[in-house]
Order: C-alpha cells, then structure tokens, then sequence
C-alpha cells in the first residue's frame, strides 16, 4: 500500500510516474514535529536508503543531507554525496515502512546522530510530498516502490563488459595504447572511456583535432576489435563566442540567468562556463540533441559529470579572495584566526559554494525559481535531457548513460557510478554497502569506479575490488590522473589472477544480465542485504558485508588487506564456491550458521542458495563473443530436488525488451 | 641475538642505550639494493611495527615514510604521522626477524604496495645504523628490541584515571564546570587537559590572568577532589619581546637558525614564532626548567604539542603567496590548472611546507645540521627536555608527560598520543590496531583521543570507543572546536552505560597497572598481536581485530557502527566474560575457533585466556580512591587447576619502581 500525502505547495520533480490520490488519514508511523517527522527506533532497527550516500548499509548512526555535492573526499564525516535519492526503508522489529520525501531542495535526516532511538526528517522547505509504503515485508516494499517511480534505465549489453578508463588518456595513441595493452595481455574489454581531455578546450560536444584527428575511424577501428568509445560530456558549457553550442544556448537564451537577467557564470574545466537550465523541456531537447555530433562519429555510449553542478568558483566570489588577499597582505601580523578562517577557508570556500548556488535561477513552468530550491533536480535533468533525445534519435536502439548526479527519477534515463571515489579498502567497502541502497532507489546500472579513483591503489586493492566488480551491472576502472597507473596490465605479478577474474565475469554474464533484466523489467532486486530475504533471522539482519545477487547468489566479498578469508554468515544451508577462475573452483556444502572461510587472494566467494541454478558461459574476450547458448549450469539442489532457472536473451542492443521469446527456461 | 651494523657517517640519535660492537657479517635476511635493502615476502608473511603509522596492524601492502607530519587528515592514502618509529617485526613462515633502522631523516619502506610480495627500504641518505634482531619468537624479539632502546617511560598511577579535554575549555569556569559536571553526574575523572586557551596569547609557560586569573588556587582545588590539571606546552616560541621564554631564548641564541644566521621564523598559533633547537644538551636544560613556571603552580603533568614541528607558514613563503594572489587577480581568465596548483595547492603548500624544513639548522656537537636531516629527532627532543628536566626538579617523583612527535629514544621520557584523529569508526579500529606496533617501539604509556578529535562524534561511537578505551594505558576524551561536544556527561541517553564503563576501567586497575609495570619493568608487552603467542596457529596470524592485554586477556572490540556482536577468533579456550560492569557480566567458556559472539551497545568483550587470574577492584569515583587491598579474582581455570598472580602496588608517585615490596603474588 502506498500512501500519498501533500504539504504546501510542491515544486513538481517528475519523480514518480503513478498519479495518486491524495490521502487524507492522518500520516501513519511519524510523529509530526515542527518543520518535520520523527520516529522512534528500537534497538535493533535498521534504516535503508538514502541511494549514494555516506557510511554503511545501514545508514542509522549518522545524519545526512541530500544536496549533491561534489565530494571527492569520502570521509565518515560527510552528510551528502552526488545523488539526492530520498527514499528511507525502515525495518523496525515487526514494524516495516517506506517512506519517500518528493522534494526537490535539501532534505535533513537524522538516524540516530543526535539521540541513537530517533529518527528525524526534516525538509529545507514546507513545500513537499510524501509518500508512506507500508504492509508487505522489505522486498515487496521495494518492489512497490520501483513501480511508484517507474522503469529502470536499462543499458545496451555491451555496458556489462569491461570498461577502462582514466583522467589522463590524452591523444588517440592512449587509446589504443590501452586497447592494445588489452588484447596482448588476453584481458577482455568492451569500452574505453574518454575523459574530458578529449575535447577542444574543455568544450562539449567539440573534439580535439590535434589530439585525436579523427574521432569517427578510432571509435570505427575500436568497435571492430568490439570495444566501444565511451565519451564525457560536462554541465558547463564553455564560454567561447565561436563555440557552437555556446553561441546556441546563448541565442536561445537556454542558460540559467542572474537575478540581474544576464547569464550565471561559473568557473570549471573550461575555465568559464554557463549552465544549461535542464529543467526547461525546450533546453532538455536542445541540449539532448548536441549529443548528435558525437553519436554521428559512431559513438554510442556517454557519461554525464560535473553535474551537480560542480562550480570551481565564480568570477565574483574569486575577485572578492584576491581583494581579501590584498588587504591581508598589507598586515603586520596575522591572527591565526584569520590565516584558516580567511586564507585557508577562503580558498576551500570558493568551490561549490552556497552562496553561488543561491545566485542563479532556474525557469519552472514560467516561474523564476532559484536554483538552491531545486538543485537536486539539475544533474539528474541533465540525464534525462540525453537520454530523452539519444531515445528519439535512435528509437530503437538503447544508448549506454550514466551519471554522475542523479535524482530518483533520473534513474529512468540513465545508470550512475559512486563518483570520485579513492584507492582506499574503505572505499571497496562503501562499494559494496552502496550497491543495495541504489538500487532500490531505481538505479540498477551502477558501480564504483574499480582501484579507486584518487589515491594511488595497490596491486592486492585492484585484484581484491576486481573480484566484487565482476558482479556490479558497471564494472568500470577508473583513475585520476597524476595517480599510479591502474589499467589491469600494469599489475604484472598479479595478471594470471586479474585474467581469470575478467574472464568469470564474462562467464557470468548470462546470470549477471538475466538478473539485471529481471530487476528492471520486474522491479526486483539485483543486490540486496540478505535480511530481505530473511527478515526473521537477527543475526542476518547484523550482515552489512554480504549480498544476495539476484535470485540465486550470495556474494562475501573480502574487503581488508591482508585477509586470506572472512567470516560469512548462512541463514541457511548453501552451497559455497571457492572461485579461482570459471572452471577452477572449490565447492561445499556449508550448513546455517556462523563460518569462517578460506579466500586466497586470487579467489572469489560466492554461495548458491538452495534450489537454484546458474548459468555459465564460457569466458569470452568482449561481450560480442559471448557465447549463451552453450552453458554450464552451477546449482545447489538438496535431496536430488529439481529447479529452473529463467533466462534472458536478447541481442542486446534494441529496445524490444519485453518480447517474450527472450525468455528461456532451463531446468536441471 | 642483535648484530649492529653501521653504514656512512651516521648522525647519532640516542635511539638505543646499548653499545653493541659493530658486526662485519653480511647484514642477515635482506638483499642490498642500491640505497636501500630489499626482502621477499611469501603470501602469509605479516609485516609489524612502524609505531604510529596510517593502515592496519599488518603494514604489508602500502607504503610509508617515517616523516614527522602534523597530519590531522587520516585517509589511507597518508603516508606518515607523527612519530618515527624505525622498528619492523617480519614473521615469514617459519622466519622471524627484527629490524631497526637509526636515523634521523626520512627512511622510506615499500612493504608491497610497489610489489605484493617485495619488501624495501631506503634511507633518505646512506649515513644510518642498522640493527637486525633475530633468533626468537615475535614476543623474544620484541623483548629485546626494548632492552636495546631502553626502558620505557612510567607515568604516574593518577595517569591511568581518566582525562577529559577539549580545545576550546577558555576559562576557569569552563574547566570547574567540567569537574563539577563529572562529580554531578557521578562519573570518575582524574585529569583535566588544558589546551592552547590557558595561555596568554599562546605564549609556552605564562598564563591568560584573565580567564585564568588564580591558576594555582584552580589546581589546588581541582586536586583536593582528585582531579589533576594537565597543560599543553606548544613547541613554537611566541615572538613577543616582553616574553620571558623569548627573550631568555634569544639572549641564549638558542632558537634554530636560517642559513644567514638569524632566528627561523615560522607561523603557528602564537602567530610568528622562534623554535628552540631541542637537539642542544644546554637548550633540552633550559626549555625544561621552563616547565618550573607551571609546575610552581602544582602542576604535575604536561602534554607537548604541535613538535613535528608544525609550521603554519613562513612569513617568506606567505608573501609570496599573496605575490602570487596579486598577479593573478590582474589575468583576464585563469587556466583550471593555475587554479588548482596555484590557488588552492599554493594555500595548501604553506602549511609543513618541505621548503621551510630545508630552510632552517640545529647544531649537534658543534656542526651545523640542517633540519631536514634530523627532522624526526625535534618533537621527541623537546619530550627529552621536559622529561629531563622534571626528572632532575622532581627527582623522586613521577611527572606525567605525553607528546605528539616522537622518535625511538623519546619512549623513554614520556608516552604518546595517536595525534589528531577523527571521530569516525574507521579511527576507531585505527586506534585498536596501533596499539601493538606503537608499544612494541617503546611508547607504552599511549591512547587515542576518545570519541574521536575531529568531526562530529555520535553517542554509540563515543560508548564503543570508550568500551575499548577503558584498556588503552592513557585513556583521554579529547576533541577539537567546533565539533559536537562529548565531555562523557553529554550523553544522556547513555550515561548508564558510560558510568558502568567508567566503574569498569577503574575496577580494572589494579590488573592493567601490574600489566603496565611488567611491561615497562620487565620489557614486556601491554598490547600484543594475538599471532605473538600463538605463532604457529595460521588462523592466529590472520586477526587483526583482537589484542592480547597483559598476560591474561584477550581484547575483542566491538569497532562496527550498528554491530551487535562480532565474530572472534580463540586460538585455544578461553572463558568469555560479556560486560555490563565490573559486578554485571555474563560468563561462558568457549572452546577454541571462530564464534561469533553477541555485543549489545552497553556491552564490552573480555576473554580470560586459561590459567589466568584477573584482579578486579571496585570501581572508585578516582585512582586515589581506588582500594586495591579488596579484590575480586576473575579467572579461567579448566579441570580445577591452580593459578597465581604477581600484582603490582605502589604509592604511584615515587620513582622506586624496582622496590621488591611492589610487589603481591595472589593465588586461586
């Protein structure tokens, strides 16, 4: 059951694709406080959601503002990353409720931070809607959910191979540099992204000619070895009078403005930019359709970032420090005060400031709105602008999209990655305790980026954080530039053990996709916490480090350096696999219960839960050459039992997904 | 079995107290590399030490440099703190060696970050000592290693009660006002630390008339309900004409030099400030007898600070930073590389700049040595002098005295504290896991600041890190300004837990003071790896998150935010006792292997280990009252056997530490 609730006056956000009637009862669970709800948690509540966000699984412990923010530090002291996805689950001992804030501003929660028993959600404005999902257990709720706020993006099939990328490739010779480096070391690909460094000047949809002369026969040369060029295009637009699509958006008048009516403009890659207002449908279409210049060069896959959006500074606020400078540099003596408060903090304050998001404004069906009002919407719209127009322009073809920002209805257009993450252990767990809370929140297609982005990773972090991408729908290795080198043929000693890895995610693929179809088409789940399966177990609902992937698998990652295995709990008999490669694996039976369990570092953990089937291809170089039609099929099937397993087929590229031929059944 | 072997001209650090002969064998294990040494790791090989390092317990898989740094961020990608602590302990399958390399600049160690499987290490220039340890087990070799460097700092028995601190205590009244909150509330306390407020304009050893205007009546009181004042003392010299310390340093010419010959001026919270030259026997006296100004005033410890030494910026470097500012604001559009290496890298590049460490000289027996090479000497010299001089003002009488900065050799003039940590789980377990390394290199009397310094704490972080804290040597809530205040009393919804927790630390007593005193008399350990006593058990050598406490416990905190239980590893039976309070406890033997065991929040995990006694005390509101003449024996042991005791009593103030009458032997 889904109850809606209105207050105020609501800004539209296009998050939810089912029109309800307004409920008029009282709003059941919360107490209502002063500006906000409260809820009051037993001891061993647990409280999902918040999609990307800080800290564990559970998000209970710690409050949290949805206000995307380009946060490259993902320090446990932070209370927002890039996404704004206000949906909360809560399991509280026989009590369970979801709860979704429809708001387009910051949205306030605090789980436990300020007194551990209570929950309190408070939004920026009075102006919201809320919706409350109550009487079924966690996975029906989701399921609900999923059906409230409408169809995942759903990516083309190549989008689950390997994709390597880096801040740094700088000319065509990088590319296929990195290409090479792939095929000679018998390393599967399907994509190599391109960083901005791409472009002419930091422009969008322009490509650097000097650096790469032509764009159209390298992504031509790549697609034939069956890898596909994967391009970034940037929130800001530069500003450069012969730059087309600044001259466009300029005459159109398509750019966010000024309370003085002139164009907001703000410092990032390419130095000065103006920001497209995504919220207006016309500039949606227009800024979708610039995406044409580059699907016209045989590209069929693109990120979207800096879309929060990032501001470095803006002209002003950048003026005002060199004033403060000036006069600071005439003192005697400074105040230690004044050093960290003005010169330190001066500096660190220039970057995404609120004061600069509070100076522009966005156009609302006719209405002037400043930006900070709705400032969760504007990455996610940038989404939804190409993916509306990459859907018209090629119908029946599905363009690959993923996000950097992102709000819960963005989801419908596009995959998102976890951000600027670090080469750190801690971050290869943050991976996987985010998985499940964005995915419930409609973003399927999604992963982090693989060793790390900022940092230097090490050999044992990339061959460790390979062994849980070869399950996220993403798997994506992605590095900072002036960071140590992360291509997977950089880690000699380990390339056996990184090679097998590879490839048993390409053997996997047939399940790995089937589950993400089933999710999609079927509001399922694709990783979720294993006490959404058991939600009676207590010990099952402590485990913050295992993942039921899909209907059959459980994932236990090892995520600590230096481990050779970790303890996993089963709330039932599974079968565990002890996987070096595809077809070098050991298997056994473990009962219920509390184990501890072997893992070298070049082994995986996976466990089949009782009664069910995988499927498993053999491994491939590029998801082309994938071969389903020859399978293996693992399986845990106690007492002689039989089971089957539905899987999806298709050709992977059109957008007929819900023929029923791509449907087979197979039984063991 | 130690062999010293002596490479170049090194520069001498007093590190070691025993004078061994010089050992023309080939050095032992390692492999000579040019600069440096080189060892291969087999796949289980466990690398310990390092003291106060970033990572975990095993320091395999990064790489590090012990390099002094006022490094508040603790990210993994640090690559050093505080302390230089030269020490590693390497268990290779059935090998197991020492190593300690003496010298006073930079030593880098590759402990498989470059490599999983190669160890190196390389000195900043090729003039060191190098000491290998070997011939023993972990707990052999860590026994020795201690006798080289000699015996380890012994704070008085007050130093075992708690200490609250805060930056940001400003008055007398807000520090009676701490007292008096702990007495209301009904909490113990031992200790208030005061930080940097206390002074007149940040100036070392004079005191702000205003807000502190009878600090000696304030002591006297605090001291007459058990509550100890413990200063701050900050390395940098405030330049003040009329302040006594600068004006004796500079009549004395001891403050550090620029190449010219004038005082090295840097900034930091005195504003500009002189840096007396610590590594000069005559400076060490006269910095020391400073310390009278306070200890007149009946004050009895003091903790240094900021003696890396921390530099906020040289006033050279500050104007050429505003130079830079300057031309910068006449460009018309500034490149986003000049923004970020010129803007924010040129803030963030004042602070510890290695410009200003190669800009400045000390003079050691005569000569001329710029700072860089001895970097790591200062912040323990400064500990050397304070702990020098108190020892000489007070002889018969302990002096409580910790450090930031320290050096193997500082060990033996004050303990350490793990710095400036965050209020985040993550430093929890780094708190956990740095207590072996930090005391196996002498720092025995050691903590981390409880609740966590930077960031906001949470009210369960605060009581799992005090369920930890009660068993760290020196047990201290300190946290920075502007964070959530977490004095123990702010927590109302689990103040229960904490005064049961409090009783328990105190009650505990008169076991971790005996355990201490072994240590620090015997070379012994307080903290140790669980491996170290069970070096054949392969499981042993894997957990990382249990520590061996004294002779018979067995640590195994609860570190996960949510989490209530954890799975522990028992190499051998052990009986588990799952605390409330000292008299509120569940008991349960468990047999050897991995369990996982039940924590509530208010609960805290000890493990008797078989044959093992534990005296327990009950509980007292200070140490002065603490009655360690009734005691409860808390024990394990199986088939009814027999067990003794050796407990260890004093007065806690007098230094006869060796007196035979110390000690009890207590029998079961």
């Amino acid at each position: 059951m889904i109850q809606r609730f209105s207050f105020g006056h609501p800004i539209p956000t296009e998050s939810v694709v089912q029109t309800l009637p307004l409920c008029e009862d009282p709003v059941p669970f919360l107490t209502a406080l002063p500006g906000g709800w409260q809820y009051k948690m037993q001891e061993n509540c647990v409280v999902y959601g918040l999609g990307e966000m800080p800290r564990g699984l559970n998000k209970r412990g710690w409050h949290y503002v949805t206000n995307n923010t380009d946060e490259s530090r993902h320090t446990e002291d932070k209370l927002s990353y890039y996404g704004a996805h206000n949906f909360l689950l809560i399991r509280n001992g026989a009590e369970c409720f979801g709860l979704f804030v429809d708001f387009p501003g910051k949205v306030h929660y605090d789980i436990g931070y300020t007194r551990h028993d209570t929950l309190t959600i408070r939004t920026e404005e009075p102006d919201y809607e809320l919706y409350l999902l109550s009487g079924g257990d966690e996975n029906a709720l989701c399921r609900e959910f999923r059906a409230l706020i409408g169809r995942s993006y759903i990516p083309p099939k190549w989008a689950f191979g390997l994709a390597q990328s880096r801040f740094g490739y700088k000319t065509e010779a990088d590319i296929r540099t990195v290409a090479q480096q792939y095929k000679t070391h018998d390393l599967p690909l399907d994509m190599i992204c391109m960083d901005i460094d791409y472009m002419q000047g930091y422009a969008d949809f322009t490509v650097n000619k000097e650096r790469f002369p032509d764009l159209k026969q390298l992504a031509d040369d790549l697609k034939a070895e069956g890898i596909r060029l994967v391009p970034i295009i940037d929130a800001g637009v530069r500003i450069d009078e012969k730059d087309e699509t600044c001259q466009e958006g300029l005459a159109k008048d398509y750019f966010c403005k000024k309370a003085d009516g002139t164009p907001f403009v703000a410092a990032v890659w390419p130095g000065k930019a103006y920001f497209a207002d995504f919220l207006r449908p016309e500039v949606r279409e227009w800024f979708g359709g610039r995406y044409k210049v580059l699907t016209d060069l045989g590209i069929e896959g693109f990120w979207n970032d800096m879309n929060e959006p990032a501001l470095f500074y803006s002209p002003d606020r950048l003026k005002a420090f060199f004033d403060s400078m000036a006069e600071m540099s005439k003192m005697p003596n400074i105040e230690q005060e004044d050093f960290f408060e003005k010169v330190v903090g001066g500096v660190m304050g220039l970057m995404n400031s609120p004061e600069d998001y509070a100076s522009f404004y966005h156009e609302v069906n006719g209405q002037r709105i400043r930006h900070d009002r709705v400032h969760n919407l504007y990455g996610g719209s940038m989404t939804r602008a190409a993916g509306e127009a990459l859907a018209k322009e090629r119908p029946d073809k599905r363009t690959l999209l993923y996000s950097r920002s992102s709000f819960i209805g963005s989801h419908r257009y596009g995959g998102i990655w976890l951000g600027d993450n670090n080469s750190s252990w801690g971050q290869l767990l943050a991976n996987i305790q985010m998985m499940p809370n964005v995915q419930m929140c409609g973003f399927l297609y999604t992963g982090a980026d693989l060793c790390g982005f900022g940092y230097d990773t090490t050999p044992d972090l990339a061959l460790r954080w390979l062994e849980f991408g070869i399950l996220t729908p993403l798997m994506r290795n992605h590095s900072s530039s002036g960071t140590r080198a992360q291509e997977y043929y950089q880690f000699e000693d380990e390339l056996p053990a990184i090679r097998k890895m590879l490839q048993l995610r390409y053997a996997l693929l047939p399940y790995l996709y089937s589950e993400f179809m089933k999710a999609a088409l079927e509001n399922g789940s694709y990783f979720r916490p294993l006490a959404f399966d058991y939600p009676g177990d207590p010990d099952a609902r402590e485990v913050q480090d295992q993942l039921l992937l899909g209907e059959g698998l459980m994932a236990a990652p090892v995520y600590t350096q230096n481990a050779h295995g970790r303890m996993v709990y089963l709330p039932e008999s599974m079968k565990l696999l002890r996987l070096r490669a595809a077809d070098d694996y050991d298997e056994e039976i473990l009962p219920a219960g509390h184990h501890y369990v072997r893992c070298g570092l070049d082994e995986v953990l996976l466990f089949i839960r009782p009664g069910h089937l995988v499927p498993v291809a053999s491994p491939a170089d590029n998801t082309a050459q994938l071969d389903d039609t020859k399978l293996n099929l693992w399986s845990y099937l106690p007492d002689g039992a039989h089971a089957s397993y539905r899987m999806y087929t298709d050709d992977g590229v059109t957008t007929d997904y819900e023929k029923p031929e791509h449907w087979r059944t197979l039984t063991l």
